[in-house]
């Protein structure tokens, strides 16, 4: 009997760290179906002439909860649900994931428990917090999240809902490589260059792994801040590396993971395009134009993969993009800032 | 022979002038597919609890040229088009109709002439400009627009498009009920109360005709600026009334049509379940709560609706209702303002 290496890897890697099928995402669009919003694709014919390419914004600021991070929460919450197996939950999140999960949570009845970092935007702790989850702060630089959410999961029986290293948080996210197809088809076109925001790589990996699925030409670009660009150095480096060290804070709050996930990460190292950063004052300059000329609310790390392409980071030039616009949670404060821009 | 009085009606009033048939309505939904935006009704369920309700709003901010004015806009010049009358179009308006007006001429190749208020906002004035359209300014307070108007369009042969009383531009503003019913389904609901603003009436008249027509039991309700409230006066009273007299402005500054039109007014006593007022304060909130609860961006006149409904003016306990959002072109001043409110 022969076994590829691939077989051997299926057995000893457990299911739920395994990269998602189509199946998996096909069976994420039929659960988040009817209770997630599908966020409109829209385009600025403004915006086009100054880019000369033609460049659609997915609105996922709209989605429930404000972030696309309810695709995955939803997904992976209903499949525990169905199983039986949902009776509270975990998670470590800066805002958008954390709010996904309370609100999954508050849906399904269930408790959470939400470990938030000390610097989380304001707006998103309570937010959070009134979905009805607990908050467990804990500081970003000094403390593990990881082993603080073991020992809370393994007292109150908890399940710990990832924030993206997970088959079917990252089979959620993928819904929006099969949403934004089919809507392009819609208007007639198709997307050469999808550009994501990238933090735990979860929606990088799975538009990327679902785009090349579909069959689609399209080429998926992964988006980070300047000082958080672990993503591009383990692609060049060909292996997962973290920002380490203290280092100059960002305004994308929600593009500050310490590193992206053994899973997402061998996922875009085959599938992605690339990576590119951006610094605090093109994510502001993107959230001006995102304001005046689509009239939508976006907050920074949201509007990451827009200033990638506005500042000619991603070459655009004739091409069909689209960007995903991911969360719309910003402290007033900030936002004022970037009309000011 | 017998001859009843709507058969003398109909010979005298000329096409334009009548109401808008449900055929009418249907062409319209037709002629604006793959070209406007089917926008997204949204809802919070932060707000619906807060207002115990279940609230939707109409995010028509999202709509081609930033506000609802494209669809009466698109619908009377493709029909023109279609005619082979469409020369060159002449409007007035205080910024959203034109720009519509300038964005459609713009697609069809035909040059379009503005006439916009002194006071219209700069964002409003520079956009439609930029749609290649000839601006021509007017002081609102001492010059008469429509003789202004008239003596443009015959020196130039241009036809002119009315931003509200016209048959097509009633349709094509009524193309949202039909939207918003469909969403409604899609969600497994039905609306109770539909809420929209009114200046000229295209939309309050077209919503509410075209719910009658499709059978439901949504009541439509208008809602005005206090300093500008012609339409519940005229309600009142049986007849057309103005807004007559220098009066105090608005921020609402797409609300403030000198009355509504024969045609829109006839249509709204006889469908429209009422009319309400919202003072700038008001519109300011509901702007802060559009921008921290949905994420979108919302003009003053835009969210008159929402002001009515936060304001506790419309009663909606209990009840399944839908806001029209019906544009976000706001400069950036206000805009902070509505942050900071």
């Amino acid at each position: 009997v022969e076994v590829s290496l691939s077989d051997v890897r299926e057995r000893v890697t457990p299911w739920h760290l395994q990269p998602p099928t189509v199946e998996d995402v096909e069976g994420a669009v039929r659960r988040i179906s009817g209770v997630l919003v599908r966020t409109p694709l829209l385009e600025s014919e403004r915006v086009n002439r100054r880019l000369g390419c033609r460049l659609f914004v997915k609105a996922e600021g709209l989605q429930r909860t404000g972030s696309f991070k309810a695709r995955g929460a939803w997904n992976t919450m209903s499949l525990l649900f169905a199983e039986g197996r949902l009776d509270g939950v975990i998670c470590g999140s800066s805002g958008n994931h954390g709010q996904a999960v309370a609100w999954a949570a508050n849906r399904f009845g269930v408790p959470a428990l939400v470990m938030m970092p000390h610097d989380a935007p304001a707006t998103k702790v309570e937010r959070t917090s009134e979905w009805g989850a607990e908050i467990v702060r804990y500081d970003r630089h000094r403390e593990n999240r990881d082993i603080i959410g073991h020992r809370l999961a393994a007292q109150r029986s908890l399940t710990s809902i990832s924030a993206f290293d997970d088959r079917r948080i990252i089979a959620g996210a993928a819904t929006l490589s099969v949403e934004i197809t089919d809507q392009a088809r819609e208007l007639g076109t198709a997307v050469d260059r999808l550009v994501v925001n990238c933090s735990g790589g979860g929606m990088a990996a799975g538009c990327a792994l679902m785009m090349r699925r579909l069959g689609t030409a399209t080429e998926v670009w992964a988006t980070e801040p300047e000082n958080y660009d672990d993503l591009d150095r383990s692609l060049a480096a060909g292996t997962l590396l973290r920002n380490d060290g203290v280092r100059p804070s960002s305004i994308c709050d929600s593009l500050m993971a310490p590193s992206t996930g053994p899973l997402t990460f061998s996922i875009m190292r085959e599938y992605l395009s690339g990576a590119v950063k951006v610094s605090d004052q093109e994510v502001l300059t993107a959230m001006r134009l995102a304001y005046s000329e689509f009239g939508l609310v976006v907050e920074p790390g949201g509007a990451a993969g827009l200033a990638a392409v506005l500042s000619g980071r991603i070459d655009v030039k004739d091409r069909n993009v689209t960007v995903v616009l991911s969360g719309s949670n910003v402290d007033a404060s900030i936002f004022r800032n970037a009309i000011d821009a």
